[in-house]
């Protein structure tokens, strides 16, 4: 786990505010659920179970009660909307905040890491499909990355494994080796196959990875349509980061349709999602449809640190130089604050050189000096540091000094 | 602990947006830190020790490390400053995150709870002490309530009761029955300093209340002037929402100076905080004045949950009336998002009727219907809900639309 210093936070910060804008400009609304779950919520995902255990941070209260940190976004999701069935449809909701996993330490993994994550629950439609990748392109867009989103549709893959000739009991374990397709590279799976003995025909095609031979061998099933669709509506707008690629199985069991992967150019996976129709069914609600996708927030961060540059929050600094002008001088931070700028005041009673070696450190733009003649004659100077030009003005001169300080 | 749903996120969100503007305007930076921290941190401050672990959640990880969930925002920040020497003096920072405790389950207490901080570390002048302050005014102004902050000064009434006849080794004691004042009142606290022997007669000087009457008793001592200069900058700054108060001792025994606290008038304590100069040493670290404040943001919450009335995020709403339509109003909303615009896109298939009655409950101001003829002509019309009045425009028509829809 790890500390985000001012420095880093200010960045990260950045980050999840322009997720959330983007979130917002398409109707999302904000949950928040506690980091603490019930151990049998955190199981009952997938095919977690007990053997969860061992990757979550689990734990017992001194009630004895079997509790675990959240892994994921989409248990508390599910386990809302089961309980609150009066919740409207569609019910679009996104949630920026920490996970937990008890993975081995390794470099760039973290223990508490943030996720950002959307989903839409209550709707079968494509066009549901289509707006959570869109979301996730205009994400990846507003934080200036290029990046390609794979997408297909586990459905297919099991129609076009089957037609192949993999057995209905091998699919689990085919999916599994073709998963690893990045890792182990085409021989690797193919010698998974073997081992398994799975047929191996599908591989051809998805080496190849051309949705018309698929089309051409499992014909126009509903899921086909559906990802055809997709892919239709990502061409008539112009999304080109799009890409159908067959070898996209997702090991999460709970994937019931689409699914899709978003990774920086030349760099890490940074995101994933699909459709899980089935998951709010199994935390005891009625069966609903849902279609969401969920966003590493640390490896934008760890992407992005470098080439991010910050300014100041503080738009003007300014420098008592004796108790007698604390008076003034907190006086006149107050009203500049109530314009709406951002004011520090020099707190360390450091002289004038130290204060403006400090006011350049930070780039603050404006400095103010208070001394005794300014508290007398109620007058002070307003100094543009990087032209060194400077201005007189009173303290009830609020909307000058605004305009002197915005550059109006 | 307890789930935001969306219509309550929203407002806990623009409270906390308006907590992060406040300390923005003041040069505050934010610092995130792991909720999870090692338990031996979590015990070393104030009294606490082993016997912290009935009041925190306390666990052990799979290597047997005893860890806890962070209870306040305290702890983390002495260790990153205790650990993180280079960090620039003054060290200001804010935080708005979650905290833990295993209190009993009552009415409107939760065992995780949003705190806002906001500390000054490096900093041994009364400006900081004001600043704090300063800040937590400002907050509670930005939020619309009618609030008193009690200030006082531990040392002072120390000095005080020492001068009065309590004996050094009583003090603890005495400040403990003294905050109790507000639940047993004055004839339980009487009782009480009976009880174990203290003499009671500084309590005549408490329910007396008098700053003058306390600088009589004890003289200029160092903290009666830091003191009395907080309480006139105070005043210089027409802050008619401080008053000294005695009687505030603030039971945490790290509080070394100013200790101070808000209420809303006829309303619960929000926010507490004070100097704790002893503490960052206590962390390893070199001993660093620090002075801070902490809000409880379920309180903000709790009392403005009712009042609060939140807009819908969304400005637009289109309902394609089928398939045929998906394609250009999914590039429609794609524009007007690109413009700024919140636009939601009917996903659920809808007939108009039940769209309309979305639209109406969620507030939405236009709504846009692309059928048949629009995707022929690509000419719609966009509709203003409230006054009934239709535009017709194209797609290429943006700053138009944007100008309707913003009332330019």
């Amino acid at each position: 786990m790890r500390d985000f210093l001012p420095e880093q936070m200010k960045k990260k910060q950045f980050i999840e505010d322009k997720i959330r804008r983007v979130f917002e400009k398409y109707g999302y609304e904000p949950l928040q659920s506690p980091v603490v779950e019930d151990f049998d919520l955190l199981a009952a995902k997938g095919s977690g179970g007990e053997a969860i255990k061992e990757e979550i941070y689990y734990f017992k209260d001194k009630g004895d009660r079997e509790l675990g940190l959240r892994y994921d976004m989409t248990v508390p999701l599910a386990r809302i909307v089961a309980s609150n069935p009066s919740l409207p449809r569609p019910f679009k909701r996104y949630v920026i905040g920490q996970v937990y996993r008890y993975d081995r330490p390794q470099a760039k993994r973290y223990r508490e890491f943030t996720q950002a994550d959307w989903d839409i629950i209550g709707v079968k439609s494509v066009l549901a499909d289509f707006e959570v990748i869109q979301v996730a392109i205009d994400l990846m867009r507003s934080l200036g990355f290029e990046f390609t989103v794979k997408v297909n549709n586990r459905i297919v893959l099991e129609e076009l494994a089957i037609k192949m000739g993999v057995k209905e009991e091998q699919i689990k374990e085919a999916f599994k080796s073709i998963d690893k397709l990045d890792k182990i590279s085409e021989k690797g799976v193919r010698d998974e196959f073997k081992s398994k003995g799975i047929d191996d025909s599908v591989l051809e095609q998805i080496f190849v990875n051309s949705f018309d031979e698929v089309k051409a061998r499992i014909g126009e099933t509903e899921s086909l349509k559906e990802l055809e669709q997709l892919l239709e509506l990502a061409k008539d707008n112009d999304y080109n980061e799009v890409k159908f690629e067959l070898s996209l199985a997702r090991g999460l069991e709970y994937y019931t349709g689409v699914v899709f992967e978003i990774s920086i150019n030349d760099g890490p996976s940074v995101a994933g999602g699909g459709r899980y129709d089935k998951l709010i069914g199994l935390y005891g609600g009625q069966d609903s449809p849902a279609v969401g996708c969920s966003f590493g927030v640390d490896r934008l961060f760890d992407n992005l640190e470098k080439e991010l540059v910050m300014g100041p929050n503080t738009d003007v600094f300014i420098i008592p130089m004796s108790d007698n002008a604390f008076s003034f001088s907190t006086k006149l931070s107050r009203k500049l604050r109530e314009t709406g700028i951002s004011v520090e005041l020099d707190l360390m009673g450091r002289n004038v050189k130290k204060n403006f070696e400090y006011v350049n450190k930070k780039g603050i733009s404006f400095v103010i000096v208070i001394g005794e003649n300014e508290v007398k004659s109620e007058r002070f100077k307003v100094k543009e540091m990087a032209s060194g030009s400077e201005k007189e003005f009173q303290i009830n001169d609020l909307s000058k000094i605004l305009g002197f300080i915005k550059g109006q």
